[in-house]
């Protein structure tokens, strides 16, 4: 959902009206009747055709595309990598269109970084699903018939899904490790309490350069990692890489020197999975353990997914407003930079490679 | 499972000799191999004919019963108020039955409490339950794209799974609050970092007996109570009386002031529920608001449930083996009240008088 009534409410205050689509809402917990102060579209599809910016959370689809007006502003996810007939469809139409992927990483703009918002959701909610598959506590308990030992949770990668995955473990009493390729991580890592997995083996070559490392090395480093993998009783993995395949992290074999019963839960699923017995969509069961592969992980928490998103495009847009006319400053990197389509050109380099051959 | 390998070897220092059928442990994830120095029985079944006492995490049924030989001990849950032809069995056949939900609730017997132990897994695994069906997180987060508030959850009914349930909200990072009649369970209720519902009505009369609610303090009560059911996403009910249907605590129309998307998670739904909407085994939605109605919570963890459920069995059983052989004192009060059929005669007073009319 992208205008949640708080920020419909935001918009209205810039001199914007906004346009909404009966039942818009509703599936994330948002009825019509919360929302002030905007107007309700006559039928569906109508938003389309009547707003000079239109706000989505996935790509518009070809059908819906054909219905812009030419100079329309869309702006949400573009899946520019996947989605390239609806890119061609987008410049064909002189559809302006900015894809949140797209957004530079920069501090400035931290605050429309959707990218972000959504991970984290994947990240605690990658984490509740690893427990409740769990036969056994998160926490360590101490009652009258003994102890309970914590379960151990081990995080493979540790960008923003990763460390809230971290978080949330943390907050059930688990024991967590976590690794990433990249050690700079490390101190984030630790100050989230759980312990980094070192494997011995630095990629650090001369002069702070990344270094190739050797097959020796590569080997001794998927054997640390394997031995965690073996000793977690769950295992949420986040690696991903926009646009490409996720990296196979966890090999059948590490899967078949886990304990049955334990669980992984495979947020980058949808991108291919970083475990090879991953199946989107599905659990699959090996050999007692299971492998979950989500999809749409933030749309498990709709309400929150809708109430981050919805103020990342508010703060996305908002500069771009002016007494509620629409002025883009292009010498404005977020915009640039983020820009998909306009006026008839390819704007994001890569996709014009791309589908220019 | 009533025996892991943990306990077993302990069975085993006590010059007992455990019997296990083959894969008795599969399920809650214990290996056969993990077991050392016990003895595999032949056949399925022929634990019963063969031991001299029986444990058992479910009543036997009539089948089972009829394979034992006079004499032998059975120890396990026995739902006296629900199995009577079973009791009955067990009377008939000259088996001296213990109840595990007979054992006395005093500070010595606390390490045997199986209703405690199994009662604790359920609060927990209750509230992961609602975690997961909530569209909300439940911890607040500051992120770059703004607060999300925590959610609200309430716990009705403040025993151990009551107090379990909170525990685990709170690691979670909800707002919590918990209701329950018994006034006495405020200290330990805020001592877990929740709010105790205050209804304003106190039921202490004079010299410090209970006395009736007048009809007015009833609804005041009552009032109360749906507001904060009302402003909750999250409800987990915990209230149940052994043997008697559980009390109706949330009713159709304090559902129906709940927001969509909020989340009923009824743990007294195999005593009959303590919400008018709960249906056993299912989850029923009712205006946008879910109410589950989970079947053997402890089972879900079946793992930390066998290990807890084991050590109460030790513990109950360990002070009647002297030198491997079985020497039960009756007068100790923990078997004297314990004991449900024993030579020919039902022992408990209670299930005596329902089944002889």
């Amino acid at each position: 959902m992208s205008v949640v009534p708080e920020v419909a409410e935001k918009f209205g205050q810039s001199g914007a009206r906004v346009l909404l689509e009966r039942g818009a809402g509703t599936r994330a917990q948002f009825p019509d009747s919360a929302y002030k102060n905007v107007v309700w579209a006559d039928s569906p599809g109508a938003v389309l055709e009547q707003s000079d910016v239109v706000l989505t959370v996935q790509p518009l689809a070809l059908e819906q595309i054909q219905r812009l007006r030419s100079g329309t502003v869309v702006i949400g996810f573009m899946q520019p990598h996947a989605r390239q007939a609806e890119v061609k469809a987008l410049q064909e139409r002189g559809i302006t269109s900015f894809a949140m992927e797209l957004v530079p990483r920069i501090s400035r703009a931290q605050s429309m970084d959707a990218l972000s918002s959504q991970a984290a959701i994947a990240g605690y909610k990658a984490v509740l699903i690893a427990a409740n598959h769990l036969q056994k506590f998160m926490p360590m308990l101490t009652t009258a018939a003994g102890t309970i030992r914590p379960s151990q949770v081990l995080i493979i990668g540790a960008g923003v899904a990763g460390l809230q995955a971290i978080a949330t473990a943390r907050r059930l009493g688990a024991v967590v490790e976590a690794y990433d390729v990249r050690g700079a991580t490390k101190e984030q890592v630790k100050s989230l309490g759980a312990k980094f997995v070192d494997t011995g083996v630095s990629a650090e070559g001369a002069g702070g350069y990344a270094r190739e490392l050797t097959e020796e090395e590569k080997r001794k480093q998927q054997e640390v990692l394997d031995s965690r993998i073996a000793a977690a009783d769950a295992v949420v993995t986040t690696a991903s890489v926009p646009g490409r395949a996720a990296p196979k992290i966890i090999l059948r074999a590490a899967v078949e020197r886990m304990r049955p019963g334990s669980v992984v839960v495979d947020i980058a699923a949808e991108q291919g999975g970083n475990c090879e017995l991953t199946r989107v969509g599905e659990t699959v069961e090996h050999q007692g353990v299971k492998i979950i592969g989500p999809v749409n992980l933030p749309g498990e928490l709709a309400y929150n997914a809708s109430e981050m998103y919805a103020r990342n495009l508010l703060n996305f847009l908002k500069p771009a407003i002016d007494k509620g006319e629409l002025a883009i400053d292009w010498t404005d990197e977020v915009f640039a930079q983020s820009c998909l389509t306009h006026a008839g050109q390819i704007k994001h380099a890569p996709t014009r490679k791309a589908l220019e051959g």
